[in-house]
């Protein structure tokens, strides 16, 4: 056995509380190792005269990431305390696996040895709100969703959608267009908006943030938010703001105050300034986002700024009902000053969604003291790659796809932010090169993953736009110009999703085959009651594959068409053909 | 190369801060499987037009376990900020590791690719108080140190050392007993006492708390207690208490309330109560330390409950001055109280130390948010089984210890708190068989090794006893029953310790070699300016072995016989033998 190879380490996505009596626990072997694996386990305080009480249980393969395997099992122990190893055995050796290292034997003089999930503790665990879990998402981007109050579009409005995109063009879009267009989310079937800033800042973006109690006036007044909250409330959809606080806007109002009265300033450790005098050019001398003076990093671990950031984080919970924060570059901020982010918003509203903006790998975010998701762009990018740019084959996008799933706790996967794409992105279609096709698979895959689906508004009717502010286009009403055959293509995959607790995150997510040569896929979507299999042909040729599944007396249903049928031994897919079958 | 065996995650020991502008990397791989790392790194903002840009620096090789192989390297990005990967040279190829897998070259169109540490944040680094780098603990059992005042003797009391100790006999030892014999310990050298429990409870080990905030009267009143720490403090020694927050004694006044108002008390939700009535036996119903009945678990996610714990560990900082906590049964506590401990333990007094009861893998606990150390158990068995119980060769040996150095952040090694024995484990000359050769290489160890050691009262002075109760004999004060020449022999190696940076933790800790058939061992201790040898006999045969060490034109001392020595190429250590050069 490849002893390198196997590994575990306690909590993270390792051993964690998966609700108030549930522990999972899941161990990684080299590929194709290891043939049967078997946790053994007992109460740290049980003992007899023979030493250590243990007892056994089979753990359960659950994939593999091209490198590794992963097994998996699901344990209660009784008093909510554990001390467990691992049997692992191949057709050479059975060996056991403990914190100590590798034993022939399983010991019993001493549980010392053994890993220790020490108390499940209810606080402990990692819990994002209840509704995440089954919320369809929309990304709006204010400026350009719809222009509803012309009186109020800023200086030099061009008609909508008459240009392209540029970094400094308005066309207008503000909170009463949103309100007027609300039959048009709910016909699609989102049931959260996240919405770029909306605070006063003078860019289209409003990433440069001059007031974080006041909303910009391009888009409305507060009276006007808190009617577009109503409004979505009232029909079923939840409101995710956009909260930049890695760094503010440059004309934010203690920056200017530094740049005025200098050391003399009482904003002077707001902000990380190298030297005096604070100066932008030939390269600015205070940290910032990135190297852009215009957005100078604000000093988070101060304690003034932590009040006044936080006071943000209440207000637009408690006066306009708002159901969560998205954190803007939220790996860049202090793990301390989040957490006592995530005490204040879910002290005022105890199902608020916290999702911070980070690209990389996250779980020293998401061990249930800071966030409830991440934007989960490691899955963004293996979908884009295999979908829309047919840069990897179906086993390589197995294996991106297994790698994120198994980085993190499955309570984690079920509200991860799925999104294929967003303003800091090119548009789907315009990676796909145009491509329909791609893009539908796309669609398809992202709504019947584990995780919460983010739409970026426009994609469902093939909005095109290369990387931003390419990709920032305004919204289309016209009928005639809106793609009709996708918008129907994606109302239908969300009515899925919704329908069927199979295709959503009440359930097992698993991988059966991933071609290389040929770019089909299989998967199930396992809940308590059903089991959906998916199979997809990303490529433009026809395919025949065998089914290696055992159908038995159940009746198949193909949810697509809503027909019964009959599944034969061997598949047939048309190019970028798919199918989703209910097999029980 | 055995891509199975290569690990990296950053966070945690693998990529952490160690001061305000440094980023230690640490990198595993194979054992011998890798000639050579460099790690490639750069500001994730920087870019020209060819994509991103980055540097190489060469890792250092830092030693293996047995089947790792570990390479480190410091950093310090300009603007805080990196993302890395390595590059892994063995003779066969040269491969790139990144967060996204492995590839034959750098990838530089994306920065996705790579590991990200995103900003290096003050409040976020693992800081211990500076001073417990360099204290040396001790161990008080307060009933069994010595009995100063007579007359607040309980009930009961034997004469001191009259027999052999039980679970429920008195000797008693109390604060008096440790005041009057002050200069023992000044003169011993330690820095810093570790009492057991000294607050209101019926045991003799008072585990089983009364009252959290009075003192048990046989040890003293809060005047004399006072003056305890004032009379530490006065001769530089620090005092840490003993928080036993898990669980409280049955006597308890909250638990009693319970047990008499059953629902209807107040205090039903302080504990974890899993049915009415609440009873004792045959089991009991309610959660417990362990399964004993007597020690009811706190439910420290109770807002009372909290706020009576951590008033509690202000109010004896805030009035008694004492230095830190002990926390006991640490892990099995939840993690979000430890949070708020630690903010309100360092709010009180922010050189306070946080020393968790923890005895397995503690990583999720040392992150920064919640201990400064916990005890090292893993250290305690490591040693013990080599130098005490012969049961474990030299190189077994030298790949346990290696595991724990590897398995932590280097600031956190530094605080470890290191012990040989406790209140709740056999005496270590016990354990070895009464034989003193080999306590002395215990201590050796113990005393130049990364971490702040801590001597159990009496063990330096060569009492013996057995697995608690055993373990808790009266402290020895006749000078003819006190092993005088280990007592000076301890006494040498504090003051060594205290001498020579590179002997204490300002320093790189390195093995040398670790022979599994001579059981010889030899180590390196280097700090900015000088590099001490250690080299070590531990069996009872004459060892010769070569030195493989340059020593150049440098003066060599033999520091445990302060002279000035030749080494020779070949060295020969007597059965127990050992050596202590400074080479540098």
């Amino acid at each position: 056995m490849q002893l390198e190879a196997i590994y575990h380490r306690p909590k993270g996505h390792f051993a964690y509380a998966y609700d108030e009596k549930t522990l999972h626990i899941q161990l990684r072997v080299k590929k194709n190792d290891v043939e049967k694996v078997r946790i053994l386990y007992g109460d740290p305080y049980h003992w007899n005269k023979d030493g250590w009480i243990f007892s056994y249980k089979e753990m359960k393969y659950s994939g593999n990431d091209g490198l590794f395997d992963y097994w998996f099992v699901e344990v209660s122990p009784e008093f909510r305390r554990m001390r467990y190893g691992f049997e692992l055995t191949n057709e050479n050796e059975t060996i056991v696996y403990t914190e100590k290292g590798f034993y022939p034997e399983a010991p019993y003089d001493d549980v010392a040895y053994y890993f220790c999930f020490p108390f499940l503790h209810r606080g402990d665990i990692f819990r994002a709100p209840e509704w995440v879990k089954n919320t369809v998402w929309y990304q709006i981007f204010p400026e350009r969703f719809a222009n509803g109050n012309p009186a109020i579009n800023p200086k030099d409005t061009l008609p909508w959608g008459s240009a392209e995109p540029l970094s400094n063009n308005f066309f207008g879009g503000d909170f009463e267009g949103i309100i007027q267009n609300i039959n048009y989310l709910v016909d699609l079937g989102i049931t959260g908006i996240y919405f770029t800033p909306i605070f006063k800042a003078y860019s289209n973006h409003k990433y440069d943030t001059i007031d974080y109690m006041e909303i910009d006036p391009q888009f409305g007044d507060k009276a006007t938010f808190k009617r577009l909250v109503d409004v979505c409330h009232q029909h079923g959809i939840k409101v995710m703001l956009d909260a930049v606080f890695n760094h503010s806007g440059f004309y934010f109002a203690p920056f200017q105050d530094v740049l005025k009265h200098q050391e003399k300033s009482r904003y002077k450790d707001w902000f990380h300034l190298r030297e005096f005098p604070v100066k932008t050019s030939p390269v600015p001398n205070y940290d910032t986002f990135a190297f852009t003076e215009q957005m100078p990093k604000l000093n988070t671990e101060n304690e003034e700024v932590k009040k006044y950031l936080l006071d943000v984080a209440k207000y637009w919970i408690e006066e306009f009902d708002i159901d969560g924060w998205r954190l803007d570059v939220a790996n860049e901020v202090d793990h301390a000053f989040w957490r006592e982010f995530r005490k204040t918003v879910k002290t005022v509203k105890p199902d608020a969604y916290i999702l911070g903006e980070i690209w990389h790998d996250s779980m020293p975010w998401l061990q249930g003291d800071q966030f409830d998701a991440v934007m989960n762009y490691p899955f963004t990018q293996g979908a884009l790659d295999f979908f829309a740019r047919g840069k990897i084959n179906a086993e390589q996008f197995k294996n991106v796809i297994s790698t994120v799933l198994y980085s993190y706790p499955k309570n984690v996967n079920e509200v991860a932010f799925n999104l294929l794409g967003s303003h800091d992105t090119p548009r789907i279609l315009t990676i796909a090169d145009g491509n329909k096709d791609r893009i539908k698979l796309l669609f398809l895959f992202q709504l019947s993953f584990i995780g919460t689906p983010c739409i970026y508004y426009g994609d469902e009717i093939g909005i095109t736009g290369g990387q931003d502010p390419g990709c920032r286009k305004c919204m289309v009403w016209e009928d005639a110009k809106q793609d009709k055959e996708l918008l129907q293509f994606v109302k239908k995959l969300i009515a899925l999703r919704k329908r069927y607790p199979a295709f959503q995150n009440d359930a097992e997510f698993q991988f059966a085959e991933a071609n290389k040569i040929h770019n089909y896929l299989t998967y199930y979507k396992q809940s308590s009651d059903e089991t959906i299999l998916f199979a997809i042909n990303n490529s433009s040729e026809n395919v025949k594959f065998p089914l290696s599944i055992n159908i038995n007396d159940e009746t198949v249903v193909d949810l697509w068409n809503d027909e019964v049928v009959e599944l034969d031994k061997e598949v047939e897919l048309p190019p970028f053909g798919f199918a989703i079958w209910k097999i029980k």
